[in-house]
Formats: C-alpha cells, structure tokens, sequence
C-alpha cells in the first residue's frame, strides 16, 4: 500500500528545492519588511519567520505564474504579499482563539500578549498591500484588498453563527471566506501576472477556491484524527472550543433522533468531548469529510484540464492530492 | 476674556457645515463598506457610525484639498480612507488598552468582544486601502500604508518601553508615529490630489504632522484634569494605567531627588494615582505639556505663510488653535 505520510512529504521537500530561488525571494521581502527601527518589529518578526509553515500560498502563486510561462520576478513580491496577508491572519486569528501553540510553538499572542500579537498583524498587512503596490496595478491591488475584508466577513459569520447550529452551507461559507478565498487569488494573481486571459484566471480562481476548500476541510478533520505532535496544536482543539466543522456538522444532520438529541446537549459545552468525537465516530463523520475534501480536490484538478500541458500544472495537481491525503 | 470652549465649539460647528456636503460623501463611503452580506458588519459597522467623534482627519484632507482649488469629489475618497484607517486603528486600540468606554460609550470590544473589535478593523484596514484605490496612484497609496505601519511602530515602541522610564524624544517618536503621522497623511495627500508640487505638499505634510504632535499632547494631557463627562472617557487613565505622557514625563525630568525617588516608586503601580497628580501638579507639569502643544500648533501654521491665501488655509489656522484650546 501507498505510503501517503511518505509521498505528500516528498512533495512539499521537493517543491521546496524546485521553488528554492523564488522561495528565497519571498522570504528575503519579509526579512526587508521587519527590518524595522522598532526592536519589538525584528524580534517578533524573526519569530514569526523562523517559525513558518509549509508556504503553500507563495507556492500555488509562484507555480501559477510559472504554468503562464512567467520568467520575472514580480511573481515573488506576489507570492509574497500573499503569504503576509495569510501571516497577518494567523497572528489576530490565535488571538480569537486565544490558541497557546501554532506549529508546536507558542504563539505570539502567548508569548509576547495580545497586544502586541494584534499589531504585529496590522504591520504586516500594511506592509503586505505595500510590497504588492510596487508589482501589480491597482485593480489587481483591489483584489487582495477585496480577499482580506472576505477573510474578515468569513471570521464574523462564524462568530455570528457561534451559538448556533451550522449547516453545511454555513460552513462552506466561512471555509470560503476564511481560507479559500485565498489560495484563490494565489492561483487568479499568479496566473494573471504572467498574462494569463480572463477565461485562464477565472479557471485557476475556481482552482484555488477548492484547493482551498479541500485544505481546510482536511484540516479540520485533522484535529479530530491527529495527536498533539502531529499536528502541532492541542488535539481536539476546535471540538472543546465548540467549533463546529464538517464531521460534526455531518453527523448532526445524520444522527438518529436521540443520538441528535444528546449532542445538541453537549456540542458547545467544553467539556464531553470523548461523548461528542463517539457520535462523531458512531456517523463516520471523519470519513464523510475527508470523501467531501476529495471531491473538492478532484474539482480543483479539473480546472486544469484545458491549460496547456507544463511542469508547473502538474505539480498543481499533484499538490491538489497532497492536502487531502496528508497527516499533518 | 475670550471663551475658549465656545469659540472651539464653534469652529467645529462651522467645519461640520462650511463641508457638510463633503463631509456626507465621506460618511456615504463608510456606509458603502459597511453594507456587507454578513450580519455582524452591519451591526458593528452602524454603531461605529454613529458614534464617530469630531472627525478632524477628514476634514484637514478636505481643506489640504480645497486650499489648492480642488474641485473634483476624489479629495472625499482620500478623506474617507485615512478616517477608516484611523476609525480601525482605535478599534485595536481599545483592545490594546482594554478601554471600557470611548467618547462615553461601550467601545467595540466591551459590547461585542476583543474578537469582534479586531476582526472588524481588520475589515475597515482593507477596505480602506480598497477604497484610496479607487481615487489615488499607486505610489500615493504606498504612503497610506506606509503610514499605517508606523502607526502600528509608534504603538509597539510604546509597549516594547512600557517599563522603561520615558524621556520627552520617546514620547515624541511614540506621539508621531501613533497619531501625528496620520494627520501629516491628511494635509500632504489632499493637497498632492488638488495637485499641489512636492515642496507644497511637504509644507502641507509638516504642519500636519506638527498640528498632529500639538492635538495628541493636548489629547493625553485633557485625561488629567478633564472629568469624566468631559472626555467620555475613564478619567485619570493613562496614570492609573502607567501610561507615561508629558506631564509626568516633565515631572520626572524636573522633579527633585526626593520627589523623582517617590515617582519612580509609584508611577506604574496602578495605585496611586492622587499621589503621582500631586507630583506632576507640583512640577507644573500640565501647563509645562499645554505649552509644548501651543508651539507645535504655531509650527504647525508657520508652515502655511508662504502658501496663497484661501478660506481653507484660514481654516486650518484655526483648527490648529482648536486643537490646543479645547477642554475635550
């Protein structure tokens, strides 16, 4: 049987060396950005830098870019002021949740207090429209602008919707909004930058829109399947925090009347979460989301299809496979 | 005897109708942005609405404008957009500040939590820099977020010295990051949009940025001898908080051995405010700040003498003896 742990950390190491000129790059404009004359800004952004995760947002950038036969290097401020805006949310997201670790390390909010892990975010989302001022024009400019007030939109419905029931509408929507938004305009930008038509970017937007979704939906379920070490989080966060995501939601609009009954008791209660995950196992929930991220990815892939054949395009669809097969 | 408090009542009075029609342009921008398919942005988005304060940011951009003949309505954009990044920069203030109450009303945080208040000024951050877009050039909006990081470096050199004894450069660096900066913004951007030459907008930039320093001494100053009802505001925060501002700055930097001994004994123990107010009365140290912030306002308007006569640059006179006069 096919090693998935194996195979998806082979790509994310191989990418790594393939992209590692322009990977460089991105990593040399964060450093540029907290090169700053208050120490609070270094010291933090070092932090925050050495801590970083697999980048997979500069990457579907930068390969989007490169499937359009990009040869610049603008792509890279891109990939970039992406991956700043994606680093801007972990740090307020962390402090919505009050999250202790990110990637097995405390958090800035943890570590240096909420303050300072609010304005480090601000800095760096300033400093990420800054960064993509100097490669795109301004109507491309608006898009990022437009992402980032979805992200919020995305947060707020789920804050909204806090006491309440979700459906699996609900829960697209913020997955939409909070994260695949995103990686949609990764891919849209990348692509669009390389001077890709409009009927190629609409094609890589749906792309990361459900790359997007398959990513998030596998993370969510991750936390219910994974231990504290692989994941880097504490285990079962998002089930204590009553966080519904699809396995549960699934197995609410799935359960038998009494088994529905009981977990409406306790969904949101802190406390039951062995009682929640068997309600959750009893409804094959984990396996419901992750056939659901599958379908997603597949979608994603088919996108594809139509774009002339290239390196890059297939590393997009071999990375499409990775976020729904891997552990971690 | 002049009576301050009418005569500064008034000139806001008189802005808020000399502009009116500008001044419902900015406001309809506000209302445009808030108009989102998610309930919570709405909700929060009205009540910042209609608790918004004097709104000096815009109006400065709108007379920096019309002080060069603008007659276009783009200068209202601009306007709208550095209020937004301002109206933003409070809602992760008060988070910062744990603030109760802002112009005598629950803050964002304390009505509808820290998560609320962040992720909506997160929203109003990219949609301000959505909106400027749509009116000013690129290299015009790299200055707004510039000028947004260093708002977010004034507030973190603050916390980084938090412990430390300020000297009165500190105090400056913090004051002109934090909100001199912005004002500077205000008054150099509407008078490039009415297309004013670089060493117009640079005068334009310096009175701001001196008419900033001027209204925040005057600003932090007001919290020691207003009452509550005067400010809206708990009164005698900043000393109960530690918040070193100029008159406790001037205070230690005069006071006798015996007494500088005591200060640095209590000024940060959240304790004794009555005790540390009788310090910085003794040292003079309110009227020692209120004269500071009368000599930036006169630097302030020395900048516009060589500039051709207008109502507008009257009006920015005005509002610079406004801003040290007012009693809240």
């Amino acid at each position: 049987m096919k090693n998935v742990t194996d195979t998806t950390g082979n790509l994310i190491e191989r990418l790594t060396t393939l992209l590692a000129s322009d990977l460089a790059r991105v990593d040399a404009y964060f450093e540029e950005i907290i090169d700053s004359d208050t120490e609070l800004v270094r010291e933090v952004g070092q932090y925050v830098r050495s801590t970083h995760g697999k980048r997979l947002r500069p990457m579907l950038a930068i390969l989007s870019s490169r499937a359009f036969g990009y040869s610049g290097t603008d792509h890279t401020k891109v990939a970039a002021a992406l991956e700043l805006v994606h680093t801007a949310t972990l740090l307020h997201d962390d402090v919505v949740d009050k999250a202790p670790l990110r990637r097995g390390m405390p958090t800035v909010n943890a570590r240096w207090g909420d303050d300072v892990a609010i304005l480090i975010g601000d800095y760096l989302y300033s400093s990420a429209f800054h960064l993509a001022l100097e490669a795109l024009p301004p109507q491309v400019i608006r898009i990022i602008c437009k992402v980032t007030a979805s992200m919020c939109e995305g947060e707020l419905f789920q804050i909204e919707k806090r006491e309440s029931l979700l459906t699996r509408d609900d829960y697209l929507r913020i997955v939409r909004g909070k994260t695949a938004y995103l990686f949609s305009a990764c891919a849209a930008l990348g692509s669009q930058l390389a001077g890709a038509g409009d009927a190629e970017a609409a094609l890589l937007a749906t792309y990361g829109m459900n790359f997007g979704i398959a990513f998030q939906i596998t993370d969510d379920t991750l936390d219910l399947v994974s231990s504290d070490d692989e994941i880097g989080k504490q285990h079962w966060a998002d089930i204590r925090n009553g966080k519904q995501t699809l396995p549960l939601i699934h197995a609410f609009s799935v359960a038998d009347p009494d088994d529905r009954a009981d977990l409406v008791a306790c969904w949101n209660n802190g406390r039951e979460t062995e009682r929640i995950m068997g309600h959750i196992r009893k409804y094959r929930g984990i396996e419901y989301a992750l056939d659901e991220a599958r379908q997603f990815a597949e979608a994603a892939k088919s996108q594809l299809a139509v774009l002339p054949p290239s390196e890059a395009l297939d590393l997009m669809r071999d990375i499409s496979d990775y976020v729904v097969s891997r552990t971690a």
